[in-house]
């Protein structure tokens, strides 16, 4: 079993969340510690810059998927 | 219903507005809290650095939905 | 009326001026009040990193101008 | 004996593994002393903002490992 | 007469150059002040961090450039 | 002679080597007194953001590399 079998979505939504998954994923494999990053979680969630930050590496991520479906156009 | 059906826009301009939505929804999904948000509003909206980060997640989102769209060259 | 009628432009120093255009109406869209821009203005202006900051939207925005324009290639 | 042999990997999975670790090397290469990365290691697995960092240079190598395997489309 | 006639240069360093051109005149037309501009040098020239920001956009529009140029591979 | 004969690199690790290069020589151009950035190196070689900010920067240049030589497949 992978946690990333594709790339590949049936639509741009679902590739959005793919985009959040693989930006959660690179954070959640530097600290693996589940407690760890639940005590972190009021730290940027209550952070417009922090919340920020998040949004800018998904736009990275999203980038990666869309051009994988192609941009979902057919 | 889907917030996010395509990423084809009719103009530039509204391609521009959908990379703001992007952004937005990125921070929404991490904060899914309404007035948590509102509250960090005046955080950066009235902070220049701030802003500016808010700009460039905007600008990677619009460099996804353009090439979408083949920059509207047709 | 739109404020942003194309991507394409004459030339690569008018894209690059549509790429600050970019990305300061991301700014606009996110503290449309002009007072509360004018106010912060001496707070980036004087920075050498919100400079930076910035100068790295505008080359993000760059990136799609110069692309959508095939580079002025021709 | 090379640690990066090729971009090319069996799977998205294994891709975004070498995205990690091409994120690593280059912190690698510019602090190649094991026990001062070591004890640097707390800093940043604790800190929210400095895990979202790590990911935005993840985000940015994985969209090279996924381009290079054209997305893993077939 | 224009500051940016073209994207094209004749080799990869005049096209690194150009990169740091593009960096500095995005700043220069957000702060057309010279003597503003000098005032901020030691502010930056001797951070770490600022200098590494820097190099980032220089990066950015080194990806803009090199693309221009098809990587000058002929 | 020019430190930049050329983005073509006989190997991806040469390519990563060549995309520090990048990055170390956009900071040299833009302080270019060596004792200066010695002078820096324990702020960045021992701050886990300053270590992975300069990992981004690398990053954004191997994906310029790693495209020049189209990523390393044949």
């Amino acid at each position: 079993m992978t946690w990333l079998p594709s790339l590949m979505t049936a639509t741009p939504e679902e590739g959005f969340d793919l985009a959040i998954k693989l930006s959660r994923m690179a954070v959640k494999k530097t600290q693996p510690d589940d407690a760890a990053r639940s005590r972190m979680r009021p730290d940027y969630a209550n952070n417009a810059d922090s919340l920020t930050m998040v949004s800018q590496v998904v736009a990275a991520n999203f980038q990666t998927v869309a051009a994988a479906n192609n941009y979902w156009r057919n």
